[in-house]
């Protein structure tokens, strides 16, 4: 699926930025695809883009209402509908990243047909998807793999995409979850799909390239998780990388929504990614390690880094704190063709 | 879901008992579920059960119709129609493991309400599905994996069902695929469900249990198979094992449907299993192989049990060849008390 841009942001009844996730993903990443942003007058938090009306959204030339807020049931409430509804009127397409579908709510439905605009619900796939083949594509991989969830996989893919086009690499970012979809316009929530077609759906993705070209493939979840780790794999399989980042955050003791199950040491999940990843591409390696230190002081993130640095011979970065160049620069000393 | 039995299975246009897969196995495993078969003219085969029209079936009792062909699309002929809405006008539910939804047919769906009759798209669940919570859970769980797809992982299981009732021990298989579900009468076909559910389904179909009690369940794929693994993954940290058996088809060269990527070893089989079981049952182990020696005289069959009996130091089988039985009292000897 790939959507209309620019974007407006609808912040909804937003309270704080946490909730808007897949709205601030947009603004950090791709400022140039925001117009502005559009909230409902109990919203108190601002993601420092102008705030518009549909009507100044739509001169400045907005194409697409993106709903940006992402509550805890992943519903979309009823007095949002009147801001979709005025959108709908005005000529915007609408894309939701919720569980609830745009497309289930009867007068949004019809809204849409009655405008002739689209409706996105990046969570639930309508493409045709295959299952894998399992055989081999031209052009170069990249996939960012974790300890755990939530440890700075899209980040990590996105500052490597970022850093590799500054260099003038031939090189793009391949969404597989919700606001990596935002973020690129287009992608597939790889944890949404049936369970079938997991490591199709990546071949998909992924497809065929220039030899000189790299896909800088989001990792979901991770091996360990005992919930996603059959995402993980699957995701793995089809990705093919010839390359992989491992992530990782620091001073997490548990894996996350896990009371029982402890966060994996680096080098044992580096050997399982590097295991698992060979069935489908035996020259699979590790080209760097990226941790997210948030919770360190700058002096302790630094002693972090440079501790795994001597453990692994690989460069090790903080993606926010150090930036990802000496991960890229692996890289090109590695495939110099590409 | 949970289908009201017995079944009349319906043959359709078969001309060849191999695409009966469904009905057959419920044959096999389940004569006493089945009153008979139904047939359109041009059927060339049976199942060696009495040929019925409906409504003799409904005399004997028969509450589902079951469409027993698996075409190689999965769709629903339109000429099998005629049959299913005439099965629901006599009253029974009628059930359905092909890709194509029974429910998506405006007709039979008509009938199937006007008649207040279900419908059973068992490849498509509607139970409400969690993500995995990865704790353990009470009573004993025994998963049948493999090298491979289609090597005899729900033969096995069922095998291994039938061993440990005839020996009164408290044992239930658990279907995780189409055939299976017909099988039992409930169950999900694991490969069908979100990627996100694909464990917690797991958790859901195998839930706390007595003390004593195994649930039997049957494997899905294998985790060196390209296209599935994801899916073989998560059902393993869904099942928790306390016991697993391999199973196996001997002289396969390839991985089906792949031509680029030939079987892994036994050896190699157990220890990627074992060490992916561990995530959520760190007691998890091997306690059986089960050979699938189909293509073998019965001296080579022979043979081959024996070898992998000294290499492994576990018991071997052919389920079809010799039954089941050195596993099972090797379970028994293994856990006493269950």
């Amino acid at each position: 699926m790939t959507m209309q841009t620019p974007y407006l942001l609808f912040l909804a009844d937003a309270r704080e930025v946490l909730s808007l996730k897949i709205a601030k993903g947009v603004v950090d990443w791709r400022p140039e695809l925001c117009v502005g942003e559009i909230a409902l007058p109990e919203c108190t938090v601002t993601l420092g883009v102008p705030r518009l009306t549909l009507a100044e959204a739509k001169e400045r030339g907005a194409k697409t209402l993106v709903i940006g807020m992402n509550n805890s049931g992943g519903t979309i409430a009823a007095h949002w509908v009147p801001t979709i509804l005025e959108a709908l009127d005005c000529g915007f397409d609408v894309a939701s990243g919720l569980h609830q579908r745009l497309a289930n709510i009867a007068e949004v439905r019809d809204a849409a047909r009655r405008n002739n605009c689209q409706l996105f619900d990046v969570r639930h796939t309508t493409t045709d998807l295959k299952t894998a083949t399992g055989l081999p594509r031209s052009g170069n991989r990249l996939l960012t793999v974790g300890t755990d969830c939530s440890v700075g996989k899209m980040y990590t893919a996105l500052a490597v995409e970022k850093s590799m086009r500054a260099r003038k690499l031939n090189a793009d970012f391949v969404a597989t979850g919700q606001s990596g979809i935002f973020i690129s316009g287009k992608g597939l929530a790889i944890d949404c799909v049936i369970a079938d077609f997991i490591s199709g759906a990546v071949e998909q993705l992924s497809p065929d390239n220039e030899a000189n070209h790299w896909d800088i493939i989001e990792g979901q979840g991770s091996l360990f998780h005992p919930s996603f780790a059959g995402v993980t794999l699957g995701l793995l399989h089809g990705a093919q990388p010839d390359a992989m980042i491992l992530c990782h955050v620091e001073n997490r003791e548990y894996m996350r929504g896990m009371r029982a199950h402890k966060l994996p040491g680096l080098q044992e999940t580096m050997e399982m990614n590097l295991l698992s990843a060979r069935l489908t591409n035996p020259d699979a390696r590790f080209v760097g390690i990226s941790v997210n230190t948030v919770d360190l002081s700058a002096s302790d993130s630094n002693a972090v880094l440079k501790k795994y640095e001597a453990e692994f011979q690989l460069p090790c970065v903080d993606p926010v704190r150090t930036g990802v160049e000496p991960i890229v620069d692996r890289i090109e000393e590695l495939w110099p063709q590409a």
